[in-house]
């Protein structure tokens, strides 16, 4: 592959950074960067040095801490300041002292942006962009020029949006990428503005670059769209990140040009690490990853498989658009409310289990019988897996017994309310544990005070976090004859696993899912 | 609009229901139908009577209690079983008598799939649409086909896939559906693929419709270059619900149709409701809304104003694609919450309210107040009658004075929890009253206690019920930080409401609701 041929471009570090609940600190940048390289990315634009002093700092410490194998960074920074010398601007400096292997410099392109936001003339801001991008390249560096609000602009005033373009080329930037800044866009128009911008910048000209965002929803087609009009250079970021609805899902996008269009954008393997790196950064960011995500959402590949289970085994091809390990995806069979005997028989397989015909049969009866009182698996991997294991190795994981529990929530009047939980059980050591925890929900409590009475005997639950909790009333019975399911994630700090509880009563329920995820989780750190 | 030029198709109710973790009481289905009906589709897949008896259910009830004025149901099954007549199928008895005004039957269109999951004949195959539509138009039905797995069939075997759809046109079928069931297209080749098929089927006759999946992110950039390429029935679900990725999101689809594109495919005016039912449905299927999602998202018009804020006063419109009052949304400059005068001023007219200018700030304020505590009053509409009255008469309703409350769960060994809850208040006679309930769960014990304790001063309460419970942590801050919110549907045995309660620990929230379930019951009955 000619990395040269096609720029794949991150923004996740600045544009990402835009979006609502999104805070990175200077560590998650560099963290996130290491992944993007990991990627195969060819540019990761790691902020705007000088104008912010946490981008100041990631680019001082990439420069001594960053080993980057594949991305060279960008800094992103404004053309010049009105009526200023770009070589007497401090901000041109800083971008041109980041250690960046690029400058990305942002231009207005709508002619009512110049005069409103920028408050000077369309005269004054092809003069800033001449001047920021020759200045740059005498001193040595590339330039690449992001036209903001590029595709407004063309509407508004074409002549002018063609000529910062050419203002910008003619003057050294390598790169013009048309901005569809307030992301209302929709392929054919994006793909008719490229071909129009194609035809007017002189052929040894710039490259032309596309940066989308997804306010109709179509971020990831104008991409391609523009790709196919001849754009050689797309911007996006990882797991979409960025401002409202976000910007084009980087990740989408390149697997399908490579997967599907057989455009060769990455070095040779490393989107097979995709699946992994969207999932690591989301960690680093905070921001729950969205299981329905093309290619790497824990659901994109995942079937109920029903009347479908025979079919799926003798092609699974037929029911998915592509081999998921491509993104180092799996596909994962739901054991739904119509399980079937090769649904059970896959995700055993899956699970590393390769059942007999007796053992299928007898798991199927159990999961049907168990689907009919209200527990559901398709979530709950965890729980299916303890089940699994129960009926191959004849008796479930166990690692304490109960003897009772009881939890007390109380108030007075306005203050808020207390819960209180006290457990009562024998942990494998054989040693009596009567303990109380409290806490700001029952379930909390309950959860403080189990771990600290198995604590002693298996130390490994002080890392488990309970970290979310879902109820559902699933058999709407009239009032107290109602079921209750309960899912719970657990995590270790390093993975995590969902389980499920059952009940008349929301606390056993969430005390059955409880005990699933600390049994769960200490099976698998003692085995 | 001429609703016949074009057909919005829902399927959120039968194939949205395929989402992993996804499952909707008949009750469930009823409150989205009527959601939908409310967005004005035209078609309302319902599910598929007489495979699923929850589906049956559904059909059955859908025809006593839902007054649909602007949707039809659509009745989704299979074509008849191999080797046997249509009229003897009882599968396809049940679809004819579901009471739906339309059948949409599903059939193979790739070889591989007939042979393969189907196990019968291509030939066999044909022989069972050919019968099965003119059976169900002899018996007086619509009937719609969904081509399933049509794009990849088409690749695999054009010349049977279109075999296919022409079959299924000339037996009588209104519409020809073609299904990227497994999501991998792109918009260019679904678009080179309608052309084809409309130039294969005779022009005047079966309508030729679209449903696409989101496994390249381009469901819906699919849909559109679909309808550009002349289909004029579209299916998708809302919120993008469905399998792996999810089907297409309707309402962005019809948002760009109407918004973008200038096509009216609904009922005038009701786009703008799109953001409260997205929302409400959401509270249904108790799938978190994606604050990303394009149009309806709570983040699809948040601006981080900054620099930018004054340009932003000037002229929004620079920084917006569209004015978001078109899809009922409102763009947000701060970090705050969804509520907008406008729809204050709606709710509050809707309840029977003219409220002015004041007292739509004072309130506006105060919602937006408790929104970023937690609350969401999308699908609270008693908790929000409950505030309105208390802004506009001065004072909130009030039955009963609580002085405290407590509430114990307990068990032994293996024996079910059950929980005891005691509830000390002042009723209006102005009586001190000490009760305690007992229930299968904590919020049970809780009303039982309640209800008991002002029952004497307030006999009408013995009539509630409780029919519903839904939780939902919304503000995931890890274990203990989390808020929980709380909705609770009351019942007086002829009309239903729900309210709302939010607080660090559940039984709290749940007491909250319940409060305002019995407050919201009491003044109905005594106003």
């Amino acid at each position: 592959m000619d990395r040269d041929a096609f720029h794949v471009y991150d923004t996740t570090l600045r544009d990402g950074a835009q979006q609502e609940g999104l805070n990175l600190s200077v560590a998650d940048k560099l963290a996130i960067a290491r992944q993007l390289d990991g990627l195969g990315v060819g540019y990761i634009e790691g902020g705007w040095p000088g104008a912010n002093p946490k981008d100041t700092e990631f680019f001082r410490r990439a420069q001594l801490e960053l080993e980057l194998e594949h991305a060279q960074l960008a800094a992103f920074g404004a053309t010049r300041r009105v009526g200023m010398k770009a070589a007497d601007d401090p901000l041109i400096a800083a971008l041109r002292d980041s250690g960046a292997g690029v400058v990305t410099l942002v231009a207005k392109s709508h002619d009512r942006h110049v005069e409103l936001a920028l408050r000077t003339t369309l005269t004054e801001n092809l003069a800033m962009i001449r001047d920021t991008v020759s200045h740059l390249r005498t001193e040595g560096q590339r330039v690449f020029l992001d036209a903001e609000h590029f595709f407004d602009g063309y509407r508004a005033n074409r002549a002018y949006a063609l000529e910062v373009l050419r203002t910008a080329a003619e003057a050294g930037a390598e790169v013009v990428a048309l901005c569809d800044t307030n992301g209302g866009m929709l392929p054919d128009w994006v793909s008719d503005v490229v071909v129009d911008v194609r035809e007017a910048l002189s052929p040894d000209g710039a490259r032309v670059g596309i940066h989308c965002h997804n306010d109709t929803g179509c971020a990831v087609a104008n991409t391609l769209a523009a790709v196919d009009a001849g754009a050689t250079h797309v911007q996006g970021t990882l797991n979409g990140y960025g401002e409202r609805t976000g910007n084009a899902d980087l990740v989408t996008v390149v697997a399908n040009l490579e997967l599907k269009l057989g455009r060769h954008v990455l070095p040779e393997g490393l989107l097979r690490d995709a699946t992994r790196i969207a999932h690591a950064v989301a960690e680093v960011t905070n921001v729950p990853p969205a299981s329905r995500q093309p290619y790497v959402g824990t659901s994109a590949f995942a079937h109920k498989a029903g009347l479908h289970a025979s079919a799926i085994k003798v092609d699974p091809n037929l029911y998915q658009h592509m081999d998921p390990i491509g993104v180092g995806n799996d596909m994962r069979l739901l054991v739904s409310d119509m399980a079937g005997r090769a649904s059970i028989e896959l995700k055993g397989r899956e699970l590393g289990f390769e059942l007999d015909q007796d053992l299928v049969a007898r798991i199927t009866k159990r999961v049907k019988e168990m689907e009919s009182r209200g527990y559901t698996f398709e979530a709950a991997d965890a729980s299916f897996e303890l089940l699994l294991l129960e009926e191959v190795e004849g008796v479930r994981p166990s690692y304490f017994d109960i003897e009772s529990w009881r939890v007390i929530t109380e108030t007075a009047g306005e203050s808020e309310a207390l819960s209180e939980a006290t457990v009562k059980l024998r942990a494998a050591g054989g040693q009596r544990m009567v303990m109380t925890g409290e806490g700001n929900g029952p379930v909390n409590a309950l959860d403080h005070a189990l771990r600290q009475a198995i604590g002693q005997a298996w130390p490994e639950v002080a890392k488990f976090e309970l970290i979310d909790y879902k109820v559902r009333i699933v058999d709407q019975g009239h009032g107290t004859d109602a079921i209750t399911r309960v899912l719970i994630e657990t995590t270790d700090g390093v993975s995590s696993w969902v389980t499920v509880g059952v009940g008349h009563n929301v606390i056993e329920a969430s005390w059955r899912a409880l005990l699933d995820g600390l049994t769960f989780g200490l099976r698998r750190h003692n085995a």
